[in-house]
């Protein structure tokens, strides 16, 4: 039964490893490429995709930057499940979002493996490394953009771990864009 | 005539971006996962595609880590004109060694252009800032090994530069290596 159970981290970052702008704006997402061999999502497709994910796992970081673009561009996790891991107190005005500071391993076996099945952490680098670090995480799924941001905060903060791969999938949209996907191996 | 004329940037890293480990050992280039629906090419037809490169580019550091490879393995660059950048004085022992110090500009327009079309930079960091800087990069051509090396030498020194890109090919081979190629758009 636990083996339905799996933890994937989720980035989008530039072709040097940036997933964030210093000035945290994400205009950059917007790609003006094109590539003519790429496959297309319809919205439709990615709705049924997403789906899929019923928990979402983020550090505040990331969550203070969520709820800044939710201002303009609305929640962007919907109603699926958020637990945001924070020792602080951080502001939550919806009901499928929870706070949690304490013991990864104690996270993962009493309050996700018992309620989910695919979970997705979507960041920062500081939770990204720490879950890599207690080998939680089960696949990593990266897609690049076709741009080179120069600096700003890096994907990877150095793991100081090795960890091999074994890449399950790659995908190239019409938009320069390219998702790899990997289990990391145990 | 001169349309002819590229630079590309070669390197290959793992998945979090690093090009050597720091104690140098290359083993981990030796991946042992597969990708059922990968690619691979034949000793020929690599043999083929390294016959249109006609010039390597490359550090000091780059080129004294190759001559230490090349007592194990032999010097992998072969009788390809190759054009070290150093202000020291490096040890050469081949004829199709030369060492240049000096501006980049002039280095491209004088030597580069009229002698050769297809030049290949390989490391290392330093030089791969200063080339894209300088915008006298045409393409980046990234291979990404199934791996996660926690430390090492980063591909990306910080560029403190933005650079658009266009995705050009992408090609996923048998071993598990990833192969991204890009246009610096200028």
């Amino acid at each position: 039964m636990t083996n339905d159970f799996k933890i994937t981290i989720h980035m989008v970052s530039s072709l040097d490893g940036m997933i964030a702008k210093k000035d945290n704006s994400i205009s950059w997402f917007e790609t003006s490429d094109h590539y003519e061999n790429g496959i297309e999502l319809t919205e439709e497709q990615t709705k049924e995709f997403l789906k899929t994910i019923d928990c979402y796992i983020m550090g505040s970081a990331t969550y203070e930057h969520a709820l800044e673009l939710s201002k303009s561009y609305g929640w962007a996790y919907g109603e699926v499940p958020t637990i945001v891991l924070s020792h602080r107190k951080l502001p939550v005005d919806k009901k499928n979002i929870e706070i949690y500071s304490g013991d990864l391993y104690k996270l993962v076996r009493e309050q996700l493996r018992p309620r989910f099945k695919n979970v997705w952490l979507v960041g920062g680098p500081t939770i990204v490394k720490e879950f890599i670090r207690l080998k939680l995480v089960d696949e990593i799924r990266l897609s690049i953009l076709p741009i080179i941001l120069g600096d700003g905060l890096p994907f990877f903060n150095q793991i100081e771990q090795e960890h091999l791969l074994h890449l399950k999938e790659t995908r190239t949209y019409k938009s320069g864009m390219v998702e790899l996907c990997y289990e990391i191996k145990k």
